[in-house]
């Protein structure tokens, strides 16, 4: 882990890049940090990490409010990371078949999503190895937001995460859905009711099916970028009452 | 209105017992009100207020700590009121569906709680009527838990009602998922995921039908009487935002 940049931003949280190999990242440390602060992992969707930049800085500095670091990496094939065909044709396939109005079909959303999947999760991990060698950073460890299968599959792989907060806005394969019976860690699951991009009925069957005793499920109106603002801080009190 | 009874309790929080006719009832008010307080009334399933006495306090109590006022009222053929026999005949017929593992028919539903909203909103709305008319309460009002469908028709019914945070607990009645879509005030809905009572799936329909274009569910795991004490803070953040 190679730290390449560092700006002091106006709140005091201090942004540093790095990288990891050969895959970039950011990670957040609140201003007025005494002991090592837990840490966030920032999911987000594989549009790139320059073009999610200004929602994870506004979630990395509301998590450093609350006294978190927050740490996220770009995910395979996205941003300035080299393309896969198969990503590519897994994505055309999709949006070909929402353009036509056709459901998804099981084969699409496997294409799209399960070797992202297989292929973001070690990373995600690699980058916890680094993270949690850093002297600032202590455990626990949560995860939040982005791909949902991703959420699911560190959840159940990656023993260090201690609570997940997961947003219930993309496509799932049934093997992620069999797989969420085996997470048992606290979750704290967004739902957009109306979301266009996502299958209610399929959040609902996700949400049934984790195996955790403590599971909130918070729907809320508005499409898939409407989450109200409230949210964010319902997702920092369920960080507060599990990392701290 | 007559106040029958008062005590301060350790919080400095003003309980006082009243009567609004035949209607047994119960106020508290913050101990260090200085404007008039906003009121939140407090519903609760129809076991009798010396029954529900210690819940509804304990709700009170944390009402009060935001500033809150917060009242209810015994419900109709509940607590010392007069019982009906159309009452304890739904329930007795509910009892032994239950029992016999039936399914609840719609007419059972139908039987056990149109009549009680058609009886109890009335009176509620008496009850807003005295306790507006006191200088210690000021607007707006939230209406807070209890039998669902008496929250859906006072909210649809009652303009002074500016928010809603209902408890998806107990049998809804057809025609209050209709009622249901008339509703347009912000709502926080509680649901208990595994609710032996309550049918999961009329609870997200009904969710569904609200015409509230703020309208969020919060559901979690355990049985009926198992919301997370979070919850609580939850539902006074949501008042707070919509009663100040």
């Amino acid at each position: 882990m190679r730290f390449t940049s560092d700006q002091r931003l106006d709140d005091g949280v201090l942004e540093r890049g790095f990288t990891l190999g050969e895959i970039p990242g950011i990670l957040w440390t609140p201003g007025s940090a005494s002991a090592p602060a837990p840490l966030i992992l920032l999911g987000h969707p594989p549009l790139g990490l320059h073009k999610m930049y200004p929602r994870l800085v506004a979630r990395a500095r509301h998590a450093a409010a609350e006294g978190f670091a927050a740490a996220t990496i770009e995910l395979p094939w996205s941003g300035d990371r080299p393309r896969s065909a198969a990503a590519e044709q897994a994505r055309a396939d999709l949006r070909r078949a929402l353009e036509a109005g056709e459901p998804v079909s099981d084969q699409i959303i496997d294409a799209l999503i399960l070797p992202l999947v297989d292929e973001a999760v070690p990373e995600w991990q690699a980058a916890l190895d680094a993270l949690l060698a850093l002297p600032e950073i202590g455990g626990p460890v949560g995860y939040s937001g982005g791909v949902i299968s991703i959420g699911v599959r560190l959840a159940v792989v990656e023993p260090r995460i201690a609570a997940a907060g997961l947003f219930a806005g993309s496509f799932v394969p049934r093997t992620i859905l069999e797989e969420a019976r085996q997470v048992t860690i606290p979750l704290h699951v967004l739902l957009q009711w109306d979301d266009e991009g996502n299958d209610r009925q399929t959040a609902l069957d996700l949400f049934d099916a984790f195996g955790s005793t403590e599971k909130t499920l918070h729907a809320n109106m508005g499409g898939h970028t409407g989450v109200p603002q409230f949210e964010g801080d319902a997702a920092n009190r369920f960080f507060a009452r599990h990392l701290r």
